[in-house]
């Protein structure tokens, strides 16, 4: 690769927080030569010892401030609700001109806690890779994860151009295709794209799990009739998503409202038996799964149906 | 195989809709040796010449009556809506000793439908293999759909032991797992771990269809962050499914009362910040999952992150 030889876009990259996210950051940016050093920061000392023994690292330190001292892009890959107080922490330490950016999941929230907390002479350009499993830990990371995903950045009003047209590049490389809109758009969009699925997913598994009448083995036993496909959306981080739900609120309840008004509407086509109502439902949304899969964000292949032996890791 | 050149199980097999289900049930009976002959009806003609052109039939029938005469088990494949006017057509037609099957995803309204009009010496053995894709039609069926899925059996009470074993016996050398319960109790077991999914799929698919402040471009875009897998089980088969709400009404209507209630309070935890009741749901969900992929009925690889390229057809 020419890139491998070429000055890397990044001289020094810090990672705070080395979960599934973080650590596939480093892993992408390394194998494509994106980065001279990555200094990773985690606050476990179980997980820095794992970031040593997977070797994709080129210093780890407890702390964040030590990890962003000196460095050029420093990237925020801890829950969300972390920011504030790790923004906190690396200010005092971040050299002019370096540009501060994060991974998370919501975005206004994100830019009113840490925008008040950096220096002048600091570029904060917020980014949201649209890419995950649901597994967590610096063991679930590679670096093909953002392969073809969409990566989101929601730079404030008034950012330098060419901050952001680093973090662009740097996404780039690491194989996405980036869009840029508002904070305030950005938190509506994933509203209905992620985090209201996640939400319901969360909310029939609970259901589920709950019932007298059927048992918690009969639910899992005949999970394969559609239920089985919820229960890996709400196996998710726990602690991202309770993020994630304290810090876009408003929008999560505007797009939990619509759904609400839906389903009560498709449950009374179910109570009076109407079934041209159902039939036009369940023809319509067809058209969305065509897009995505011609979008190339997903495969055609019946997923649902899927045989174990066949599936393998990453 | 040993089975392949004993009796086989069944003389004669007749399969009435030969769509995904029914076409794997044929691909999957002559592969392993259960069938002497298979005979396929449907009632559309592009579908008839498709068959004769995969093969999987050794007579293809327009009419059902005729595909049934003188079979040893005819089972019903066509969406539960039908069966009523298949069982009225097949009915005068049956041998004696014959058993009727089907593969509906309820079970109390089929029992209904069917059993008045079967002849006496006729035995009903209603069953619901717990397996599909999101495709359809009898190119998308295979031989290996219901290897290690559950098949339930819901005989009405009464029912000749000996008709119980035999469909048991063929669904357990078609790879399956059996279990018996009543149809009242399937059809429970069925809404919250198939029907109810099904709905709040679809549901979520058509509210983001109709956002104003988020562009069907946009949803599409972003879909990797959870609302991808909605899209996939929301592009079932609408016929098939608008039967399943016409005919599990009530059922349908009380789990979906459960899920009501609990997003209400799920949304409450939001809108008043409770950080620790979302972390306690988003954790206890987890269990389920586990024990999901213990039991085989899913692979614990990270499907939500899946790779375009290392998906294979099957």
């Amino acid at each position: 690769m020419s890139e491998a030889t070429r000055k890397p876009l990044v001289a020094r990259l810090a990672i705070v927080g080395a979960g599934l996210i973080g650590s596939s950051i480093a892993r992408a940016a390394r194998q494509r030569g994106v980065v001279g050093h990555v200094a990773v920061a985690d606050q476990s000392e179980s997980v820095r010892e794992r970031v040593r023994e997977l070797g994709f690292a080129d210093s780890i330190h407890a702390s964040s401030g030590e990890a962003a001292e000196g460095a050029d892009l420093v990237i925020l890959c801890a829950p969300v609700g972390a920011n504030a107080a790790i923004a906190a922490e690396i200010s005092p330490r971040l050299k002019p001109g370096a540009i501060v950016s994060d991974v998370g999941s919501v975005k206004s929230a994100v830019v009113a806690a840490i925008q008040p907390l950096l220096p002048a002479g600091v570029h904060l350009v917020p980014a949201h890779p649209v890419a995950g499993t649901e597994f967590s830990g610096p063991d679930a990371g590679f670096a093909e994860l953002f392969d073809n995903r969409w990566c989101i950045l929601t730079p404030p009003e008034g950012t330098d151009p060419a901050a952001i047209d680093a973090v662009r590049e740097f996404w780039r490389l690491l194989g996405s295709r980036v869009e840029i809109m508002t904070h305030a758009h950005h938190d509506l969009v994933l509203a209905i794209t992620s985090h209201v699925p996640h939400l319901i997913a969360y909310n029939i598994v609970g259901t589920a799990a709950h019932l007298e009448e059927v048992t918690r083995s009969e639910v899992i036993k005949f999970s394969a009739g559609g239920f089985r496909d919820f229960t890996r959306i709400a196996s998710s981080d726990p602690t991202m998503w309770r993020d994630v739900f304290l810090n876009n609120r408003d929008a999560v309840l505007e797009m939990l409202g619509r759904f609400g008004e839906d389903l009560a509407a498709l449950q009374r086509l179910v109570r009076y038996g109407d079934g041209e109502g159902l039939f036009d439902l369940f023809t319509r949304t067809r058209a969305i799964r065509r897009g995505i899969i011609d979008e190339g964000q997903e495969t055609a292949a019946p997923d649902f149906g899927r045989r174990g032996a066949e599936q393998k890791q990453p």
